[in-house]
């Protein structure tokens, strides 16, 4: 197989995105199978701006048409795992938007399922990983260069959203039709990423504020205190309600310090010695010189990169490694099964908001299904009323 | 009264810089009255350092000598209480050092004490007051200019300490001697700053690490989220195991946001519209074109104030001012009562720890109390074996 033919399983502001990338030949190896979409009005469209592509008001007959090798499902959260297993079902490549899933239950089943075909590509659209700001800080921390990890702290609040974001669409920032807010809609990405560069915490504490500042069932605002299980905590901070957002991710390792500001500079301060070597060495008169600014040397050196972004370059990334995995086994960026920590993390700080206590991970999954499921009675009540 | 007379009880590394800055003439309307220590070292380098200067092993003594107006209590944290009390009942002006006790029991009972002397002078060494940046920000603050709070974060983790510094005195981060770690030694300044300019929370949780990096009984990081019961969330971090340490506070409000960055520089962004105002009325196609830099105009706009500090004055800047309130009604930088808040705080946050769970503020004292004695007959029993 040489150019793998794409379907696109909704055809919103992602997968019309995805689709004009593809017309236009900017995806390597990747071509445009079939679209499809629930909604005639995109039928429409898609017959006046792709008129050689075939269109479906139903993905399995899309995925049963012989159209297409491939999918992307770009769909509400909730429905990324079956539509996954049904294109694995019948042999065809699943690229799955972020998050995976909205709770780890169904995730597990799509990771299960896809385990079983171990010869289809399967994979999870975290464009941010191809980001080489974050590659290169993976990379720092996984060579050891600044030891191991004490601290992280990562406050990512460039999330703004106003009332009239939520107002687009009836399940926008609904329990029943998200499942929840920041945490499932903007923030899994620096949440996978954190994951991705530092590891799952063992313990998370949360202080989650639902409908905050916006009129919204779901929250608006996390405060998350991470505990890694060996000592070393963290703290993740986002929010839709900063309109001078602030992203700022802080790593405190035994050898050394990392600052990532505004996801385009990094900041890499690489200690001479261990702070353990320096604690158990340093005598108190020495330290209050080092206060003083009167050591003979500097104890760290310091390295600053900056990064440049540019908008839809990240996309393209994943759909052409997608590709490229298809056709000749080019490892993938982000492996589908990786999308389940993501969600681990972001239902484990729902529930701690929820029983009000610190919460160990893997949480118990029915008893998160069972709160989640309280919530979506609730928000149709009030609904109904 | 024309020069306060001041009695220094405890001549170790703070006592000792006061009665130097007092003896030389910096500190306008005090003079040294008299010197009290227990050990019989300090009363040999008395005799010859300050001749002229009566020196009492019994501060009691020097409290009925006859020859102090007032003073200041530069002594383990345990003792500022009840030291404080004697000099009232002498009808002697006292500052006590930060923090104001261990417990917030026994600093109500000192304010409950003085609060019967209202003639006298009670003041507190929170000397960060005085620093310029902290009451810019205050005043900010204050006056609304960034609207109501809606999150505090503080990372304060420049307070390293080599194991050297902890080996200095048997009393020195244990729980009999101290009563705690950075949060009762090193950052009270802190967190009587943020409480001071933010106000109190009303719900503290905390991850604190005893001995984590540290050979101590002692917490050597804290990471505490408040919750201020209106909606508005905090952080707080602080350690002693972080030698490039990071000194960052950063407030969000309605109207805008605050950066301090290494108690130097003030980084003020004032939005032009509220954002309660910017989200009621901007459409989703506008907030797309803030996102890409398209507005006609910038939503906000920024200030960056740089400070200066020089070490000792704001020290003398504490003394003069306690001076100035007993001779003229000079009004007060810190109250002494004010040292209630800072311990009720960090007693919150070890109280969260032990029982591992949010604690809502104002604590249970008298489970504070018999946490605290737990933690120092382990101790002993620990020393004991």
């Amino acid at each position: 197989m040489k150019q793998v033919r794409l379907g696109i399983i909704g055809l919103g502001a992602q997968g019309g995105t995805y689709a004009g990338f593809i017309a236009t030949g900017k995806v390597k190896n990747m071509v445009l199978g079939a679209i499809c979409d629930i909604d005639p009005a995109k039928k429409e469209l898609c017959a006046q701006t792709y008129p050689d592509v075939p269109f479906y008001d139903n993905y399995i007959d899309m995925l049963e048409s012989g159209n297409v090798d491939a999918v992307v499902t770009t769909v509400p959260h909730y429905l990324h795992p079956h539509m996954a297993i049904e294109a694995f079902k019948r042999d065809i490549h699943a690229l799955v938007e972020k998050p995976a899933g909205v709770y780890t239950k169904q995730v597990k089943e799509l990771n299960d399922f896809a385990a079983t075909k171990p010869e289809l590509t399967f994979a999870i659209f975290f464009n941010q990983r191809t980001n080489p700001l974050y590659q290169k800080l993976k990379e720092i921390i996984d060579d050891g260069e600044i030891g191991s990890i004490r601290r992280t702290n990562w406050m990512i609040t460039t999330w703004w959203r106003p009332q009239a974001y939520y107002g687009q669409s009836a399940w926008r920032a609904t329990w029943g039709g998200e499942g929840g807010g920041v945490l499932v809609n903007q923030a899994p990405h620096q949440i996978d990423l954190l994951q991705w560069i530092c590891g799952m915490p063992k313990k998370v504490y949360a202080n989650v504020k639902y409908g905050y500042q916006r009129d919204i069932a779901v929250e608006d605002e996390v405060t998350a205190l991470l505990d890694y299980g060996n000592g070393a905590t963290g703290v993740f901070i986002t929010a839709t309600h900063d309109v001078i957002g602030t992203d700022r991710f802080e790593i405190l390792g035994d050898k050394g310090k990392i600052v990532v500001e505004d996801s385009k500079k990094l900041i890499i301060k690489r200690l001479n010695k261990s702070e353990s070597e320096m604690n158990a060495n340093m005598s108190w008169a020495d330290a209050m010189k080092l206060f003083m600014g009167q050591m003979p040397e500097e104890i760290y050196s310091e390295e600053v990169l900056e990064f440049a972004s540019v908008w839809g370059e990240q996309h393209i990334a994943v759909l052409e490694n997608f590709a490229a995995n298809i056709v000749d086994g080019t490892p993938l960026i982000a492996a589908g099964s990786d999308g389940i920590h993501g969600v681990a993390l972001a239902n484990a700080i729902h529930l701690s908001s929820w029983l009000e206590q610190e919460v160990e991970l893997p949480i118990d999954e029915e008893l998160y299904v069972a709160e989640l499921n309280k919530k979506i009675a609730e928000e149709k009540a009030l609904v109904a009323q």
